[in-house]
């Protein structure tokens, strides 16, 4: 019972902050992502293609959540976006506070879309609210087509599910339709994206995803995903 | 201060029950190792490698963990070893508790080798003692060369690492050195391992490690790692 309630404390208290990142992010007119995935499924890369697709329309931010290091910080601002690092220590999750700080380090009023990639972990994050708009999640090939069977809570939770490194699908022997039918069961609204962040394939489909929710909060398109 | 005292009083709780599991382990002359990765870094496909090349002179037994389904205990039944599926619901984790129900089900007395297949996560794994007496942490190739940079707790934990998918090392560019040097700077004890579970590299080598714990352990054998 005292773990339930601290539990409880600990998600309304989250749940709070996370409802000001909101507002912020509504009054500089940004559409904020949460990236979700596994260790090494590419969130940083498909990142930064869209963030080089979405350029000539719509300014890019990021925010960067690993448990130690500034290894993707670092790529971010090389490839020209604003950027800010969270480092969680242990911590196997980004929360509303730790959001919450980087905000107030970035130059809000130049950025358009930003992406909060979270930390490396297909299980935790989910259940972590921070004031984004919605959640993408990426699976990779190389995990293999099982992942929504084993993780069922992270791709419930995806607004935008994407399966990354599709180039090796073959090399892999990937099953694509079980892959899709272990998501589609948990969740049917979210669309699927194939990409590959070496050939570009998906980034343009994945781009207009963004462009169309940045749309329909700032400039009542109605265009929906 | 309350959370502190919260999390100390269920990690001694944990590690009481882990003592009473490595006693069993003990009693029945098993050693158990505790397999944690990614999701998707191939930890079943490695047991079940190493199984096979264990299987002329040690029997194998194996306890995998998932948030949800029966997948990997399936696939290690039809490959003839006695095996007990743990579903976590949500929980991140294994623990010494859901460790101990297995055990009640497996047949210890004809098992030499356990394998604990933890919840594929990069994280909390590391945190939660489960009385097994070495930890097996297992990279692959896909995840990339920072992931040590990335996710230290874990690797520092390592009693071996692996390498795995090293079939991929050239497709995917992969900085063998730089992996090496931050394993290294965490943890300068652990063998580092390459395996690839499609061309059975380094399975014998990681064979000769647990069989030598083994002997170590039950045969007053000096050979140590």
């Amino acid at each position: 019972m005292t773990k339930i309630s601290l539990k409880k404390q600990i998600l309304d208290s989250n749940d709070a902050v996370a409802a000001t990142n909101r507002k912020l992010f509504d009054a500089h007119h940004i559409v904020a992502f949460n990236v979700m995935a596994s260790p090494g499924a590419g969130k940083t890369s498909v990142i930064l293609s869209l963030a080089s697709r979405l350029k000539p329309t719509h300014k890019v931010g990021v925010v960067e959540g690993d448990i130690a290091s500034r290894i993707d910080t670092e790529k971010v601002i090389a490839a020209g976006y604003p950027a800010f690092q969270i480092n969680t220590g242990g911590n196997c999750h980004l929360d509303a506070v730790m959001v919450q700080k980087a905000l107030s380090a970035l130059p809000l009023d130049d950025i358009h879309i930003l992406f909060v990639e979270n930390v490396g972990n297909l299980i935790c994050p989910a259940n972590f609210n921070l004031g984004t708009h919605k959640n993408i999640v990426i699976a990779s090939v190389p995990e293999g087509s099982d992942k929504p069977y084993k993780y069922p809570g992270m791709f419930m939770k995806a607004d935008i599910v994407i399966l990354n490194k599709t180039d090796l699908m073959k090399a892999f022997d990937f099953d694509l339709a079980y892959f899709t039918h272990g998501i589609k069961i948990l969740n049917d609204k979210a669309p699927i994206v194939l990409t590959s962040c070496k050939s570009k394939r998906g980034i343009r489909e994945l781009a207009n995803l963004v462009i169309a929710k940045y749309r329909k909060n700032f400039a009542n398109h109605n265009f929906e995903f």
